[in-house]
């Protein structure tokens, strides 16, 4: 395309954003329109990609980071060929693919779910480190941003990530339009202020007329050519642009055109403009080679920190498996993915403390076909949890792995132990929520939750404890252990990860007293083995449950989603941390948190006796 | 206290540091060692305060964002006389108030709770915005961090925000001592790399030997004179400095030396220097003057979102109590939180899309009295959710204010959808969970929020909706609404926020087929109205929990939570959004997820009947 079929383009974008916006009645057509001629250039000379192989693997990546401009995105996509005008005009509406934010889910160019800003650079950067040091092949990731997203510290630690690790396959294009959704942005048009911070982390900036096709064209030309670093083209926007009554105006933030017809005229009308999106490079899928390797086995008694199992069994499955991935958020050596990285060192990733980018990196590679492992202290994934949240809403496949969780890590206090990250991941839509206790429990876990769909979390312990499974021992994803059990049981305790060994020292104290007692093993959170606890329920009347955890939204309350839909109920009590901890020895924890066998024992008796039922 | 004395200071500073944690057995003392020269001159040459009054309106602040490095601080505490060595010797015991990491919980000096990386500036930043901008006071805030830190986005959140307001009161000493946990930063000992960062972001740099206490004497003295700008001391040290063993050595992260007493020896041996800090200048609490202000009032029948009720309320109590801040994630025009700007600009504060420094100005402000109402859309709060933990950590009071609730927003779809906020709020200790479903309500729990103590969160939603309540009705926090009853019920329904309304249409439905049923407003989400709650259960017999909210740890489990004492349980159906949402009108939205008054409905049947119990 010349530089006039180019403009041409953008005028075709702009109509066609304020056609879906005005058909839906909402959505953001003022910010479709600031970008229209940087995505029009884009399309026309410089991606690649074969729409009718998303999966092809020369295909260059788009990013929309400003998710909102959806009706920009659509409209490229019917100019490609890849939807027709019909479709266009379904936007937003019930069952349509075109969402008010994209999402890979429905439409299978899209790369990434974004809507909730500073995550498409993130997550680009995760797609870009995949290219470069995983699947090695020459595809580009070009990502889209606002101006106001860049206030978010996420795009600062992909800035600094994607630096560090020199993709110079991944550009960012910002659109500069100067205003937010509730007025002017802190730098306006300073289009230098960007620049300074950008050249700061160690990126090369081009500064650019966003709406002069040819300029545009040659800062995208300059962006391929910069080798060594990342490319940020900081171009100056309108919002609005081109409709005099919206553009660069205030108070025009996400809402349809208010005369669409007129604005529709003002921008010369419909065009049917097809572009010929160029060809990717041939590119064959990654290669991944696999191996043999035995995975690590444990015996009976022996004391084992599951988060060491996980690091070694982590270790095994990347020899048996050349997808899987392991990412640090600079604690490898206590979350123990460290023994992956001496092993397969081509297939980790140090993030440094940036939980945010961890689980962004997690995200990226998943879009690429790899199996990441992100592992930080459980506490600390909370940091990243509205990237969970919209890794879930990508319906990414991907596993977190917190260590240090609960009470039981002993002197750090509070600020480290994991007392609400069972609540944060079983709140995620299809999450898998996993919780071992032995070593050998959390060998079979790392290795099963690798064929998962969805967010997998596994919850290890600082601790060491002793293992209690064979080696030969099999925990299906939904199952449970029960691990004391008879006809005269009258109470079931119900556990997982720490508090599983508690619990069996509290079954061994009733039944000392003569209080025959159930002992469950929840190792799967979620999904809960809804069977063995209503039969538990059925046969000893009443259920402990105790977890080192806050007592809302944790093992307590999964064990009460089985009992949801209209069943009776069973008598229960939820022995929970309730008060905040300060620093104390692991024992003196679990004591002083009311979650240590003699706790658990006094709970039984009370709830057997029925002592505490007024 | 001359060269000479500052020199010894540090190696005091020292020798305690790896004395406690000696006597712990754990902790911190190499990243203490590191620090220590930074610490000596600014106890002794230019922090002002007043350790028998921490309250002191003119005290400086500091803050100790890399808080693994308590042993510093508890040895500077020691120097000041604030805490004897006696005291610096039960560091990490049970009881203790020196914790692993500080908490102000425990520790009067401390003025937030660290330990999760990349917070101290960004809470210190908060502090030093109620400073200028609040207390107008003169006092000073200094945050020592990590250099490993400086990876959090965070950190670069805080350091647009306090650039952007000049917040030349705030000085940020950066440990650069090269290592991590796990080994060597990015960066190693390149300040020059920090300082092109910090000074893009607007900030004045000064680079230092940060073992020279004459240069860093003069570095802190540059800060205190730099006008418009704050500050950023990047201090070249070493980990472990002064004893060869552990000095500038990779591994020796967070554990005590090997060899103390060696160690102290090296050191020069325990000195018992005591400090005279320098009395903080007179100053008077700040003012807070309080108006009369009629809450704003709304007659049953009218349409009225909650979020406007918010909005209108908040601004009214603004005028009636003057230490109401509102803090504003650049969605004020969507939240109403702009309302209050327009009444009161003073104490409106915009963050801008950086929903962690939203947080930590909430925190900060709120250490220094103020009552700050932190709002942005329920979704990305989770954007905050490590701050918010670190909040309850510190005890602190602020409020938090979540919009667009759940997928009744209609288009925007799954990622503008807060379908996870009550299990993240319900989790964090000590937190209040409000959720109010009309106008009325909403305008009681805005005010009657600000004096609770601990993390307080009011979910509000985007559509309108009835007003049901007169003005004059209360809304005790831990209360409920019992809107139908009768003594024929044979169900109750539960709901909050917009399923309140579906839950009304669903009763009257179900009375049209002569099913008497009980329906209660659960806007007091946590704490719940246990009373009712057990009323209910005993006088209905069963149960239907209705959620604008995913299935895990929302008002199902908040309502289960009243049964978890070994009491009978009652029958219960739980009805939430448990698939994954796309674009459609919010009715369409209700009705897919099965939270509208028809699925209500079929569903209260159903349990009547004992249709779904096998």
């Amino acid at each position: 395309m010349n530089t006039g079929e180019l403009v041409e383009l953008g005028q075709q974008l702009r109509v066609d954003s304020v056609r879906a916006a005005a058909a839906a009645g909402s959505g953001h057509p003022t910010s479709s329109m600031s970008a229209a001629d940087l995505m029009a250039v884009l399309l026309a000379r410089h991606f690649r990609y074969d729409f009718d192989r998303p999966d092809h693997p020369g295909n260059d990546r788009f990013v929309l980071s400003k998710g909102h401009a959806s009706p920009l995105m659509y409209a490229a996509f019917k100019a490609a060929g890849a939807i027709d005008d019909e479709e266009l005009l379904t936007f937003r509406k019930l069952g349509s693919r075109l969402e008010g934010h994209p999402t890979p889910r429905r439409l299978p160019w899209v790369e990434t779910a974004t809507g909730s800003l500073g995550q498409g650079l993130p997550v680009g950067a995760g797609i870009a480190l995949a290219g470069k040091r995983l699947d090695r092949s020459g595809y580009r990731v070009w990502v889209m941003c606002g101006d106001s997203e860049l206030a978010e510290g996420s795009v600062w630690e992909a800035a600094e990530h994607a630096a560090y690790e020199n993709l110079d396959n991944l550009t960012v294009l910002v659109d500069v339009n100067r205003l937010g959704q509730r007025g002017p942005t802190r730098h306006g048009h300073d289009l230098d202020a960007y620049a300074r911070r950008f050249e700061a982390f160690g990126w090369h900036a081009v500064e650019v007329d966003g709406h002069d096709v040819d300029a545009v064209d040659r800062a995208y030309g300059e962006a391929a050519s910069t080798k060594g670093q990342p490319t940020v083209i900081l171009a100056r926007t309108l919002k609005g642009k081109g409709v005099e009554a919206v553009q660069d105006r205030e108070g025009m933030h996400g809402k349809p055109l208010p005369e669409a017809d007129e604005a529709i005229a003002e921008l010369g009308g419909p065009r049917d403009l097809r572009v010929r999106v160029q060809e990717p490079p041939a590119g064959t899928p990654h290669a991944v080679p696999t191996g043999q390797a035995e995975p690590p086995r444990w015996e009976k008694g022996e004391e084992v920190a599951t988060r060491n199992a996980f690091g070694e069994a982590l270790t095994a499955l990347g020899t048996a498996r050349g997808d899987v991935v392991v990412l640090d958020g600079e604690v490898g050596d206590s979350t123990r993915a460290e023994f992956f990285a001496k092993e397969h060192p081509d297939r980790y990733v140090e993030c440094y403390i940036a939980e945010q980018q961890l689980v962004a990196t997690a995200v990226g590679t998943a879009t690429r076909g790899w199996v990441p492992y992100a592992a930080t202290f459980a506490a600390f994934l909370t940091r990243a949890h509205d990237f969970i949240r919209m890794a879930a809403v990508s319906g990414a496949g991907i596993n977190l792995v917190g260590s240090h969780a609960g009470v039981a890590i002993g002197e750090d206090g509070p600020s480290q132990m994991g007392l609400e990250d069972l609540a944060m991941m079983r709140a995620v839509h299809g999450s898998t929520v996993l919780y071992p206790c032995d070593a050998n429990q959390t060998a079979r876990l790392v290795a099963a939750m690798a064929d998962l769909d969805g967010i997998r979390y596994l919850r290890t312990s600082r601790g060491e404890s002793p293992v209690i499974y064979g080696p030969g021992e099999e925990f299906p994803v939904g199952g449970s252990k029960v691990l004391r059990s008879s006809q005269q049981d009258r109470l079931t305790l119900l556990a997982a990860g720490v508090t599983v060994h508690e619990a069996l020292a509290a079954a061994d104290t009733l039944a000392g007293e003569g209080i025959a007692v159930r002992v469950i093993d929840l190792y799967s959170v979620k999904p809960v083995d809804r069977d063995t606890l209503r039969r538990a329920a059925e046969e000893t009347g009443c259920l402990v449950t105790v977890e080192d955890h806050h007592p809302e939204g944790g093992l307590g309350d999964a064990v009460l989603d089985a009992f949801t839909d209209g069943r009776p109920v069973p008598r229960l009590v939820r022995l929970a941390v309730r008060t905040m901890p300060g620093s104390a020895s692991p024992e003196e924890q679990l004591r002083a948190a009311g979650i240590d066998a003699e706790s658990i024992a006094a709970a039984g008796r009370l709830l057997v006796e029925q002592a505490i039922v007024p």
